[in-house]
């Protein structure tokens, strides 16, 4: 179909996950990295349309909670970005900047947009009567990253939603960080199948002016954990930086509490792909495939014409049901061919339709995830939006299923060692998140190559206990893992 | 509601258009300049939410005939900016640069994405059977113009969708570009109800590095024109710059044919805007108003519960039609001043709802384009819907007809200069659309401060007798307008 290689993986996923992804990126053409542009990339059809079906659920879902969309600048005034101290040293250091403003201001590309929405929270805002004011936008961000680059997974560029949210208190912010905690749970867990621990992250691995950050860790099939969305209870830092207030019920001026959520799809894209597929290719969940049901007519020239014409009524059919549907009838490739390219691709349903089939009014079914066959009558076709929940269903549990055998108590060193060392991801009581965490954090890095991720943001575990590097009397329970 | 200034609109229509505009967009709360970016603009949930309502219906349009999405980076290696040397003259003094490119090439953000495409369909198209190849993307671009800006219609960023297509033969890419001017037919003017004109513009005026190009152009209410959607026969030009090649049917290798449409959401918006207000606000077309219907409940403090119940209840039996409403339940505005907003922002129909329509089973139905207030049985409001059927016609039609009048057919120089002084286009023989056309078009600029739009695209229309500027024989028929 194209110049780039079509033939099947020869990586498998259990022994050399990061080929197996590398070449699923390729053969199943979802990334082009051929622009030579580091960490700029080409999505193509395949990628995008399915990354539009995720934007539409995770959208639906803002949308209910009374998010709103705007459109903000690619580009951010020097002077904004330079507002909040935190902000700047974190960002700074990784902004591109335009070289010809013209007869403007000095002007980077936007690597996250809180210096964009609350000068704009400082305009639009006047009263607790204007609150809260809950704000997204789709589009790209840019970081100039000197990390190593992966498709999907970190790029300078990247495709995002982003929330601003403004509240009268820090308790609706604080509930605010909770929602999106749930809508992550909603869409990207409930629907794309990919479970996630949402995690306090420790004082020094929050937004760079944040007042804490929640982010949601999920594993990949290597055991290394990837950071999902992220959400940050900003708290007045950004309103104090920009003076953005409203007047309370009292009428008395206050800052505004706001918060950020960062849900990266490209990213959660690399998830679905790593958490579903096998040694085929992708399996795509399927209420998110760009096609459900592929159509696979089997035919020689003498029936081409009866078989294609009944296909195309089985298509409507399908099409008539809602479901997402077409027909591969390019005569210039062989069935088995098709099958291999769709199976890539990660379709849940493949219809094969040939001679037999037409005089028994019926269709072979294939089910990507089961790679079972079996017949099914035409008049049952219905059933299909029903198995798809199923299938949906079943991608769900497996992966619940890996994650939950990927976390395990210790309370020694050399559990830790032990758990990290096979993938898993260590539960271990600890002496602080705070500052006074570092050094404990640090002999983690050093001795288990692992970081220590945070704490459950969504239940409040007690520890019980001393600290297991430190021997202090421990204040957290902490997760351990090796991370991307 | 906002610090912005939130009383009515002080400009009329039809007296100073321009000021008209400028207060629309922001009380209507539209776009936001205050970011005070040149060029640059927030969109406001209002405006972004009818884009994206008008995004869908494009989008829609285009898959429908084979277009899939992708996403291209939002920056351009040099290098492939300036494969094309007619396209390098006409874009690198618009293109801003980026001045720490890193460890990578160095880069330009995009201008339009005819270098990143065609590149692409190098690698991804081998032979006749890959074609055609119909692609899109929705996203920014930016040039560096030095023109003034207006918000949505001239900015340094704009949000649009660019199509790029290949074909094997030029016949094909040139009846795509006919398909192009059948998309901006059945969604710009059928569903948003702004008629065009397809202009095949002359060689002077074309896009930089395409074979021909056509503009749709627009009148606005001042009778000045806008481009809108212009689609680029780009021919072999790019594919031969970027040896774009493929195997045609023969097993010869040939270069691409190539096209790209773009039509420009923000702009259109802008044309929406322009056509269909009137001195209370904007009219949006029931197909894109992100509310179709505005329920404002009319209540005192004895019986707000109980109107606010029912009022839920008509929401909710609009919702289960389909229809796009909410409720205005604030209760410190007056029902007055809320339809004051409503109307500003165009909201097609507002249900008016209060104790006397409660016993009567009834409420008061308010249309914005004819403001005409008649009761309707609760029983009957599925009616909604056609009435929004007919209400988008009434706007196609008003704005149809508003245009017919503004086209005169002109034999003399004076007859030039009364249409354009009176804001119409005039219809005109013309000695040529060739280069050798320009010092007729130079005359035409000077004398009558006109502009030569080019020939109808979609249809071939004869001259007879000689061109009205110089007096040679005529070999096209031209329109000629003043524009933005």
């Amino acid at each position: 179909m194209t110049k780039q290689n079509q033939e099947g993986l020869t990586a498998k996923k259990t022994e050399n996950f990061s080929e197996w992804y590398s070449q699923i990126i390729e053969k199943a053409e979802l990334v082009d990295l051929r622009l030579d542009v580091k960490g700029f990339t080409v999505i193509r059809p395949w990628a995008a349309m399915t990354m539009e079906n995720m934007f539409e659920h995770l959208e639906r879902e803002l949308q209910k909670n009374g998010h709103r969309p705007t459109f903000m600048p690619c580009v951010i005034p020097k002077e904004n970005l330079m507002k909040e101290s935190e902000h700047v040293q974190g960002f700074t250091p990784e902004v591109f900047w335009i070289k010809n403003s013209g007869d403007s201001k000095e002007l980077a590309l936007r690597p996250t947009s809180e210096t964009l929405y609350t000068p704009m929270f400082k305009l639009w805002i006047r009263s607790h009567r204007d609150l809260p004011l809950k704000l997204y936008q789709r589009g790209s961000v840019f970081r100039l990253d000197t990390k190593s680059t992966r498709p999907l997974i970190r790029g300078r560029e990247f495709i995002w939603i982003e929330c601003h949210d403004a509240f009268e208190t820090k308790e609706q912010a604080e509930a605010q960080v909770q929602e999106d905690i749930q809508v992550t749970e909603k869409v990207m867990h409930q629907i794309y199948g990919v479970p996630f621990f949402p995690m306090k992250r420790p004082e020094w691995d929050k937004f760079a002016g944040a007042e804490y950050t929640v982010g949601s860790d999920c594993f990949m099939p290597d055991g290394k954990l990837i950071q999902q969305p992220s959400t940050h209870l900003m708290g007045q830092k950004f309103s104090k930086a920009f003076d953005a207030t409203f007047k309370n019920k009292q009428e008395k001026e206050e800052h505004l509490w706001t918060t950020a959520y960062g849900p990266a799809i490209s990213r959660i894209l690399a998830s679905v792909i790593a958490t579903h597929g096998d040694d085929s290719g992708m399996i795509l969940p399927y209420a998110i495939s760009p096609i459900q049901v592929i159509i696979v007519p089997i035919f020689s020239t003498e029936n081409k014409e009866k078989i294609l014409k009944k296909s195309q009524e089985i298509l409507e059919t399908l099409q008539e049901l809602g479901i997402k549907s077409e027909i591969d009838s390019r005569d210039y490739k062989r069935p088995g061919e098709k099958y291999h390219i769709w199976e890539l691709k990660g379709v849940p349903f493949r219809i094969e339709f040939g001679e037999q089939d037409l005089k028994n009014n019926e269709v072979v079914l294939f089910t990507r995830d089961t790679k079972k066959k079996e017949k099914l009558k035409l008049k049952d076709l219905k059933i299909l939006n029903k198995l798809g929940q199923e299938f949906d269903k079943r991608l769900k549990e497996k992966a619940d299923k890996f994650v939950e055998k990927r976390l395990v108590d210790c309370s020694t060193k050399k559990e830790i060692k032990e758990a990290l060392g096979s993938g898993k991801m260590a539960r271990v009581n600890f002496c602080s998140t705070d500052k006074s965490g570092i050094p404990c954090a640090e002999i983690v890095e050093k001795e288990f190559s692992g970081d220590v991720r945070g704490t459950l943001a969504n239940k409040n575990e007690k520890p019980k206990g001393n600290c297991i590097i430190c021997g202090k009397p421990a204040t957290k329970v902490v997760y351990i893992g090796r991370s991307y």
